[in-house]
């Protein structure tokens, strides 16, 4: 059950970094969608490594292909199988990790679990994996916001201890994208993305928050009991841990 | 699927907080496991309200019935409903709120989402609902403990500012219940229920923070990708918000 | 899984035939939905066994309790325990099967499976556990007529080498109730009566075939690929062998 | 949940007969299971329509491409992709039902449940779609066969009515695939050929009749009272309808 989320759209991804290639399926996805590959793929852009000096170099060119479930530009309510092929897989920049452990990585819980690992890579574990997420993802957007009017915008709230000084209500997009550290505080993110440049030079890198608002949620939204909606949050987008929960009102809500 | 946990150990809990009755349906458990309903009388007791000055003064019998799945005093692989009916309900009390949404319960988003409450509690969202998920909950500790080497323990670490020193990894059992505070730091235990006791005095109630070791736990357990561990606990206990998961070594965990 | 069914509405019953008793949990129902115990009791009195001298003699009373999920004769769209107790168990009569497996009884598969069972009497495969899918068809059955518009008519087909010739089309639930048979077919039931009371004088049953027969069925209903609708029935009702799927149009079915 | 089967070996299929590709997810399969691209073509090749002169005589060539899940020819435990892209897919074949609805076809049904449908040919309804199953299905009898030493031998029991008469305890899939009507029983095969052939001439095609043998089946294998293992298979393999199970003894059971 681990490789899938939701229940009525059900996001299934599959791939290992280091494997034949990633991606994703979308069971569950309502038919009559108007869906075009340019659409996901414009947000794998956002996510493609390599982008800028600030984020890992490795190159990826992962271009999405859907293979089923979209029919002359529409979905069809059936499986959506979306992929790209690894290319970028140079195993030789691994050999040395064949026999140890990575510090901060799953290499040893996956060999614990499974007794065997892809040890070219990260495997399964690797951000590789995050491909899928980003792809299904994009179709979950849209629909909630063609189907229900949601917004959802996410930023980067903090790096080590430099915050951004912004009111999640009257974020957008627009400023998100403006600079790339996607930090929509302007100065801050120059900070950022200089306190990143100087971590790189020194073979470190820092921890960060994500902050992610979602405007026009019904209330009423979630579970019940169990698997609330904020502990269904980091179900999806593991490791994380829910910083901060502020509700301004019924049908608003930001997770940070 | 909101009232349901796990997969293989599938516990379902029902029941309002001022209808006929709570409980829980445990499936899947394994068959052969001894259980009687002393054992889970004894988690019970430990739930139960107004045990102390310091706890809710709602009085709740609660003696658990066993309806089915245990035989001869041994589990039979089928289905096992737990269940005690609901006494101390008196309506009368609540009459104020039909009409009211009380602050910090979730009456209005039960109204929200379901369009209509049982106004005379807080329904599914009283704690009473936590009933059934402490007896399924004992029966769970019990296979763990017999079946895997599990030992859990869990304790209050801290009450508004006042927090245990405590090393996780010596706390027993026995020195959490040793006060009812249930903080194995008996010298802070003293003065959260002394805290207690004066904001009880005031109207008002505490926050606090509750520490889970789980010791023994096998390297590898959990989800790869969704729902991982760290993401599957708030699902199971919210609200709940991980504050700290330190891991000391492989087989070892604890999460505060 | 094996004691649930269905995905938005589940009904998972519990309960063996010599335990505490028998019941179901339905999660998922609509909430807003008027329900009484009359209501479902009424379809348990037609389950009652010891109704007439055809079928079994065990004398049930079988009144159902709700315990949760109605609030003032309404659903809540939480989850609804039904339960009734186990009276007449005389474990006393099964004392020789202690030892021995029962012909056509699921004693040895369950013993097989888990190793374990509960020998006073069929335990979870007794006709008992129907109990539980009853009470919660009857809910559903109401959802469906006032949801959907959906009837739903079952009948006894065929007993021995005795078929009913009526059209399903027209079969009413007045016809299938005016005699006890539950035949529609007036003459062809009196016969049925009269082979079911020579079989029994000779310690001895007889098998037969139920139709069911839905009207007003919206096409396309049903899942497309794996668990089709014609493979769904068969789980909720095993023992079960669909005999004829006839399709008369689109938004009509009948099963047989 | 209609495109997946199964609960911890779980199988997902995607594909529509004139989109992408077809393929499959495999998900929960066990680590550790040596896997090669040639075990699965081996079955595939099996399945590949035109063969001969008396299966449809579309062409496909079907190679498998294993994208995740393996690597160096073992399994990971993380999901596996199956996939083979579509060639023959000649739209212009099908022009004429565009507008029209083929007689015993699922374009009336997909139609009514989604609002739209791949025209070009059956879609998900077309049993191009099994290849997805098939492909996944030759990783779960490897798994059956190695861990729990099962056997499954499956073959034509009947053509129109010329029925095979074989004891299925002894057939052997040597034996069935002695001929290209796969009946163990070669002079039924001869006539089943001929019959087949002379339908084929009349534009024509003949039902029939697939028997699976299962051996050394553990006792108490399937659920207890929903979704029975006879209840599963119709849900795995739709349109299917079991004709016979036949159980000769613990440990053995065969379904015609």
């Amino acid at each position: 059950m681990g490789n899938t989320f939701g229940h009525l759209f059900r996001v299934t991804t599959w791939g290992e970094s280091h494997g034949g290639g990633v991606g994703a399926v979308v069971d569950g996805c309502p038919p009559r969608i108007s869906l075009s590959n340019e659409e996901i793929q414009r947000d794998l852009d956002r996510r493609r490594p390599g982008q800028s000096r600030i984020t890992t170099q490795r190159r990826e060119e992962d271009r999405v292909e859907i293979l089923s479930g979209v029919f002359e530009g529409s979905t069809l309510g059936t499986p959506i199988l979306l992929m790209t092929r690894n290319r970028d897989t140079r195993s030789g920049d691994y050999d040395e990790v064949r026999e140890t452990y990575r510090p901060s990585h799953a290499d040893y819980t996956y060999q614990a679990k499974y007794g065997i690992r892809n040890w070219q890579g990260g495997g399964r574990a690797s951000a590789r994996e995050t491909w899928g997420r980003v792809a299904a993802g994009a179709i979950a957007r849209k629909i909630l916001r063609e189907r229900c009017g949601v917004e959802i915008v996410a930023y980067v709230q903090q790096v080590r201890d430099l915050a951004a000084e912004v009111d999640p209500s009257d974020v957008t997009r627009e400023r998100v994208e403006a600079n790339f550290a996607r930090c929509p505080d302007a100065g801050v993110a120059e900070r950022m993305i200089a306190a990143i440049d100087a971590a790189r030079k020194d073979g470190d890198s820092l921890g960060g928050v994500v902050a992610c608002v979602a405007r026009n949620v019904p209330p009423g939204l979630g579970e019940p009991v169990f698997d609330k909606l904020e502990a269904d949050l980091p179900g999806a987008c593991s490791p994380f841990r829910p910083a901060r929960v502020s509700k301004s009102g019924p049908g608003s809500g930001g997770c940070g």
